[in-house]
């Protein structure tokens, strides 16, 4: 679908849902209120799905976008970009923790190779760049989906890291992988991410998007050291001083200090968003891509669920900015969808009480 | 099982087993740390089996303890007595949150009556007050255990709320309760509770155990308005006045203050415990009741797992005073064992990530 198209569909919330998922709670056998944050969070489904209830998020689907990085050569990583193609082959493998917890939730994962640097050392067999097979919510079965824009952005410190053509692409990427999870009957989309080096981008992107200074911004990802952080905060600001990105234009911004799993991420959601289904956002580099997604579309916030506070600085100031408030708040700095996928039971439980609890009615329970 | 046997059967965390785990953390594949408070608590419950890794939390078992409460005659909840036997019966039709919650997670959901004031409106075919039978697991049929000590406590404002020999019938019916479902193969136990005005003697055995004031320990319960809150402020503080509390006798404090509820999830607790099962606590009535189990052996807090945080400040001041962290917080009060539902895949998760996560030699990625 082309990106305007898609900007097209995105629909305010429906405020009659979200009134009748507020009566429905206060007829509900328990105390008004007593869910706290998972009745708004309830009503806000109600009003993305425009129905009271609004249907279970199920089954559901992790969307885990890949990229290497040109910013990796100026040394704000530990760990060699090897390491983004190898982690695709421990995904396809079922031994990361996203596939731990994917396991247990349920939920499928498809990974996205959309600008990998170095080759992957995958079985050809599982390669997949055609349209998603009807098993593509097999959560047994983890899947490649080869999406490849160029491999590897270019150095933001010393030019864009994309043209806007190649971050366009990247864009629609990752709106074509929402719509094929959506068409094989995802109710709800988690978004991962890999690639070695991508919190700086998304420090870059999170301080273009919000005006935060990029000490508020930039944190040491998978652990730095105090040097290398203080290298990577000016690693950050320089590239702010250079390109200086225009918040208005979220392609130019993409393009200029963005990733491609950034970019594609940002398109997952918008897809998510034209289809009123619930995106559950997971750490730094997914509300990177969520503020990316809100400036193209300000009403594409109503799809997203913040699933964690990561511990990255900058994926507070983003949350903020969003007005999101996250479900989980356990430390995690991971990525590759965890975060999403430890919140998913509190995004279902939600919305399985407007469906399954008794009234005090129906229940014969005396009210107070 | 006696007390006296149960306390001495529990031991110190396995210092062996947790480094084991925190050894093997640094070779899964994801960088040291990264999965922040879900790490120490994988490191915990490797201590407490005495195993690396410790067995998964599977399956999970709900036991929700109901009791009625003297003091509700001084007018300190809006709510109706008869509305504790009436959600018991919403708890064995499967309409409560609980059952939405349980359900989902596949966690079974036991009843027990330890002392509820009115009649009872349940098919007398799912009474039970014997042995629970081997069927006690299966999450799709809730079960009742009458083990009634007395129809409510008394008023704690008037007169001491049980007498030493029920507060430990009643600690000794939730010691049984919990070897019976660990019997049944139950891996983890939840807590929860259902009694019209529990909050109430929760508010006074937090403040009798931690020394807090009644200001700090009482909190709102199901909602009241200011003039009962204050009254209810002044019920906490005239019960800790009249029997002046020793927390170096948690028998005596149970008897004097607490509910019937309280006394057997402590002794639910210390049975979990003795038997080096977790034990994942709901809110206020759960880290008051575990206030008492750690009174009577302090090494029991190994075997406990914060579930939430209750917005009932007084379950803010317990879990400070035990030293635990809760895994949630959002804004729940509901009790019936929702928020400790909540948090168990957070618990599964943590535990799973030792089974199933390949390390980077396995998975042939290079580390940092």
């Amino acid at each position: 679908m082309m990106l305007e198209t898609t900007i097209a569909a995105i629909r305010p919330a429906d405020e009659a849902a979200m009134a009748a998922a507020r009566e429905l709670h206060g007829r509900l056998t328990k105390p008004a209120g007593s869910l706290g944050a998972l009745e708004e969070l309830s009503v806000r489904l109600a009003g993305l799905a425009g129905a009271c209830p609004p249907p279970l998020p199920e089954p559901a689907a992790v969307a885990i976008f890949a990229g290497d990085h040109g910013v990796h050569a100026q040394g704000v990583s530990p760990w060699p970009q090897e390491v983004t193609a190898q982690m695709i082959g421990n995904f396809l493998a079922g031994g990361a923790v996203v596939n731990a917890f994917a396991r247990q939730a349920g939920a499928s994962v498809t990974v996205v190779d959309v600008g990998v640097a170095t080759p992957l050392h995958t079985d050809p067999a599982v390669l997949d760049p055609a349209v998603l097979d009807p098993a593509v919510l097999d959560p047994a079965v983890p899947r490649l989906v080869v999406a490849s824009v160029r491999r590897g952005t270019r150095d933001l410190t010393m030019t864009a890291a994309l043209t806007r053509d190649e971050a366009l692409a990247a864009v629609r990427t990752g709106i074509r992988i929402a719509d094929e999870l959506i068409d094989a009957g995802a109710g709800i989309l988690l978004t991962g991410d890999m690639g070695i080096a991508n919190t700086t981008p998304a420090a870059v992107l999170i301080a273009a998007f919000t005006g935060a200074d990029p000490l508020d911004t930039t944190g040491r990802g998978t652990g730095v050291d105090d040097p290398t952080y203080a290298h990577k905060v000016a690693v950050v600001r320089a590239a702010l001083a250079r390109h200086t990105p225009d918040p208005a234009d979220p392609l130019g911004v993409l393009a200029a200090v963005g990733g491609l799993e950034h970019a594609a991420l940002a398109g997952l959601i918008l897809g998510a968003a034209a289809r009123r289904t619930p995106v559950l956002l997971d750490g730094v580099i997914a509300v990177s891509a969520a503020l990316a997604a809100a400036a193209f579309a300000p009403t594409a916030v109503c799809a997203m669920v913040a699933g964690h506070r990561s511990t990255e600085p900058g994926a507070t100031v983003a949350l903020r900015h969003l007005g999101l408030d996250p479900l989980i708040d356990l430390g995690l700095r991971l990525g590759e969808g965890t975060g999403a996928l430890l919140a998913l039971p509190v995004v279902t439980g939600a919305v399985r009480v407007l469906h399954e609890v008794a009234t005090f009615d129906s229940a014969g329970v005396a009210e107070k």
